[in-house]
């Protein structure tokens, strides 16, 4: 591994102290001891972090922002090592937060980034999917048995929704066990999508929706649902890299699961660049999609940040795919044209429970969300190009 | 899994909003959509997390404290689902913070908690660990070849430090790959424990020094350490748990590893509660010691927020033994009798770059630190109490 990695920080502190304090930062995200104690020169050369840059930050007055370098060497090829060096100790100390990271070539050659891509989601959806946008909705609440959920899972995919994901609440619990919801909510799936070979609607010949699982816990038990997954021919799988672990993500989910892998941001918060974390990162990790809370929504998460998200999951990177940016959480059907002006057509848009809210109009409200995803593909330039991406 | 969990968060809001917000936040962690969209009367109650109470938080103005229970059935025995269902998606809201939980007795004992406890660490250190707190160090820089580390543990060892951990940044990287570097350090410790025993010195008779490899990475990778940790008879194990994930902390470290496991915080900030996150979760994924920044180092910890992680690690927990807290972060040799007042002799005091700031010096730093933990056994009456500890 060669190069080193430019790192930068938002630091709460005055443009006086940033120096100083900013070469502690760069001890503690590398040697973390003091350096005039390291006796070998070239050993301190190559591996203690240096201070790149420092500027004002523009977020605010009391901010600024310091570029450190680190060695690659530092990281190997590992996805938790590479965490540990950009925010590991200093998680801890809450005047730092990390606002970006460019990796070296080697580094990110050596990451296994996504293994489907925005293609791998269209062509598994089917014909009907190419070069628009796909829609996307959650089973859900948590506390449903399983049949429950496969008749929920059924009247989505006769809507003609184009992804079906568990909510990410739903993982092996005693109301719907792992072993016993997925078989039922794929075979649900697997017969609407032959019902819908058979209706003559031309709009849905060759749809088939996708069901993604929410696979959850220690490795030994994520092995077992990944298992399933293939066994029961599950069409992709949706986890969570904050509470498996990014080795778990990258190195079981991505690895073994078979099908394209949507990443949910559940435990994700901290003071991390939600575009480095949930755009770059997870998309170099394995994700083939990564939802993120929208903005307008029940989070916090502004436009830019969003966009910004987006860009990081679909801009060239290296030998890597484009990733799908998934935004989510609150929306609402009514806000899909907004939303696609925003994102274009690479894009997976997310809508629950205004699905759900609907009652007895249910399946109407899914229908016409699916619809008008499904219509987007033809509507041409009423979408801004894909924001930086050569897959759209 | 019968019960309710209690879990009060802390809120950014005024005392008229926080009814709305507690409401809000209580959907958000349990069904995530409309209440009122769920036609099963039953499944609401079940499911649906309640607001117990809200009262103002003591922290300050503008800050309110909401108590809401949910349902054990919705965590399962899974602690990377308990973190999902205590911090999941409102991790993503920045006005929400994690402040405690309490864990029904069915769920506390599915945790698989510590495996050798406080009594554990201090039999595999040997009969001069008995009642008294116990010295850690750290190999540090990384970047050192596999030789060098050896030696730097060596005299650590003969020194008479009872614990020497890789540094947390130390995985398994190019300098000094896991597999050449655990048989290197661990022979030289166990030359240095063999050497100690012929000394004719009674303080050191019978003294074994633990080695603690970071064990860091993917599952394959963290089974191939584990495995290389029993084969070279290692006598602990580090690892981070927010970087290897809850579920591979638990399910595989824990699990598999055969020594006792020390908890580092690297990658942990955020906003839950050191004392709830490093203190009793930790423990009850397993961890028989905790890391964390003590006050008055590098870090921004304070005093309170240290000893109710000590009280967390140490305190009565249903079935699952103690675990030792382990004060860190910038300490120095000068400020162990403090420490230890504070947090008695149930306790790992872990010095690192100042030992070898030393230079030249080292080895008799080293031994002054250790000696003066090991009189400490007889100091008696110069230490309080255990804090909670029955295991003192």
């Amino acid at each position: 591994m060669t190069g080193r990695l430019l790192v930068t920080y938002q630091l709460r502190c005055t443009a006086a102290e940033a120096p100083a304090r900013a070469r502690a930062l760069a001890v503690e995200q590398s040697v973390e001891m003091p350096p005039e104690a390291i006796a070998d020169d070239a050993l301190r050369a190559r591996v203690l972090g240096r201070v790149e840059s420092i500027e004002p930050d523009p977020q605010g007055p009391g901010l600024q922002r310091a570029t450190l370098s680190l060695s690659a060497n530092t990281v190997g090829d590992d996805p938790a090592q590479l965490l540990n060096m950009l925010f590991g100790n200093c998680a801890l100390q809450p005047d730092v937060a990390l606002v970006d990271a460019h990796l070296p070539d080697t580094l990110v050659d050596a990451l296994p980034g996504p293994r489907f891509g925005i293609d791998g989601w269209r062509a598994a959806i089917g014909p009907t999917a190419a070069g628009r946008p796909l829609s996307c909705t959650a089973l859900k609440p948590q506390g449903m048995p399983p049949e429950d959920l496969a008749r929920l899972a059924y009247a989505f995919a006769r809507a003609g929704i184009d992804v079906i994901k568990d909510d990410h609440g739903i993982a092996d619990q005693p109301a719907a066990p792992f072993d016993r919801r997925v078989p039922a909510v794929q075979a649900a799936v697997e017969r609407a999508n032959r019902e819908k070979a058979g209706l003559g609607d031309p709009a849905l010949a060759g749809h088939r929706t996708v069901y993604a699982p929410h696979v959850n816990g220690a490795p030994a038990r994520l092995e077992r649902q990944l298992a399933l997954v293939r066994d029961e021919g599950v069409g992709a799988v949706l986890a969570c890299p904050m509470l498996i672990g990014a080795g778990a993500f990258a190195g079981l989910v991505r690895e073994r699961a078979g099908v394209p892998v949507m990443a949910h941001p559940a435990f994700a918060g901290g003071r991390i660049s939600p575009a480095l974390l949930l755009g770059r990162l997870w998309r170099l990790f394995g994700a083939d999609a990564t939802i993120f809370p929208n903005w307008g929504g029940r989070f916090a998460f502004g436009r830019d940040e969003c966009l910004a998200i987006a860009d990081a999951a679909r801009e060239p990177l290296g030998r890597h795919l484009p990733a799908l940016p998934v935004p989510a959480g609150g929306m609402r059907v009514e806000r899909c044209g907004e939303m696609l002006d925003a994102f274009g057509p690479a894009t997976m848009l997310l809508i629950g429970g205004d699905l759900l809210a609907a009652g007895p109009a249910m399946p109407a409200r899914a229908a016409a969300f699916a619809s008008a995803l499904r219509a987007a593909r033809t509507a041409g330039g009423a979408f801004p190009a894909d924001r930086g991406s050569a897959a759209a």
